[in-house]
């Protein structure tokens, strides 16, 4: 009989409660969509749906979690869980870090930084007024100002505004979350080359030129990390 | 005595498994920061780190299935839970669904496609090879003979095939996984306009002309969509 047991084990793969929480997340996601549930709707008691699946109250707490953790659903006092407007870049936000992400993810997000540099300047030059373009050159002539030692923080600075600049909420914390990212490829670099257009040009580009102008610079600024692509 | 409870019970919110899980998570991502785990190592077991922590099993259960959602582990026959390669792009894809997505972000996404095509160029003229353009090539004269019902179906196609010549493949993932988005937001479009320069023009930018002409090229493939960002 322990004999026959131990075999059992070997052939049959036990049904673990990480395999039940992810059918019943599949679950609850297709009765969210199917019944149109809304920011703010309150969703069935745990007991309910644990009754109404047929499994234990604690793989429905499991599921629920995970959604929690999503940003999809939130507890409210007194109303129980509720859904949410989600929080679409919330739960990638935690696994970016570049201490566990291996090395070809980081090239692919370094790649995408150039990517989404090159491409912004049609919705830059929509979006920007003259107080962005004072305030991104007050950041500009402060860095000139300042020492070499502080260069990652100087690009961050700058980048970071421009991406502000388009008024787009999501391509910004797209950036604030890539940022670790950026500094530590840049910290892997050997010799940190400069484009030969500066910040200080980009922002003359951005008061007296057009947008193929502020391309055709953002491409010089860029220059080194293009070259370095280049040579793979 | 009854009273008393009630009250403190309005006093004093409850400590919610949820808020306990939230805990462990974040305890179980430094010690694996800590000790440096790297993908394939073994994590202690659910009992022991329930003991070292403090708390439930099932608070703990609920901490790892969060960690397994996001790809950071997995559970191995024999092994338990291990270390993994994260996932990055995993968690996001969960939470965008074009349906539980408010109209802001919806938009945000739109424009981060428009960045990303324009922004491509470079990365492609580095990577394209002359098999690649002749598949792409293939896709945009299937395209010029079929019904325009299927107009979404060969712009996903085509501009699918761009994101693909990159050899990026969180960038090409990305592009898949916001495809429902773009589908939706063309949808909601009244009039479906198109640029004056067709699929097959990108191509024959693409084998006789240089990046420049193919960013003006996308430029101009792009207008209907620049256009309806500059009138709001």
């Amino acid at each position: 009989m322990s004999l026959l047991q131990s075999d059992l084990s070997k052939d049959l793969e036990r049904i673990s409660t990480n395999t039940m929480a992810d059918l019943v997340e599949i679950r609850l996601r297709e009765y969210l969509k199917k019944k149109s549930f809304l920011p703010g709707d309150a969703l069935p008691k745990e007991v309910e749906l644990a009754e109404a699946l047929g499994v234990s109250r604690n793989i429905v707490r499991e599921a629920l979690s995970r959604l929690r953790m999503l940003g999809m659903i939130e507890s409210r006092k007194k109303r129980g869980m509720v859904l949410t407007r989600p929080d679409i870049l919330g739960a990638f936000e935690r696994v970016l870090d570049p201490l566990i992400i291996d090395k070809s993810t980081l090239q692919d997000i370094f790649e995408l930084r150039l990517t989404l540099e090159m491409g912004m300047a049609d919705i830059l030059y929509i979006r920007k007024t003259a107080k962005d373009i004072e305030e991104l050159e007050a950041i500009a002539k402060r860095e000139v100002k300042s020492s070499t030692s502080f260069r990652i923080e100087n690009e961050i600075e700058f980048h970071g505004k421009l991406y502000a600049i388009t008024g787009n909420d999501t391509l910004k914390r797209f950036q604030i979350m890539l940022l670790p990212i950026f500094g530590y490829v840049t910290t892997l670099e050997k010799e940190q080359v400069k484009g030969k257009i500066t910040h200080l040009d980009l922002v003359d580009i951005l008061k007296h030129g057009d947008k193929e102008a502020f391309r055709n610079g953002m491409r010089e600024h860029l220059a080194p990390h293009f070259d370095r692509l280049e040579k793979k």
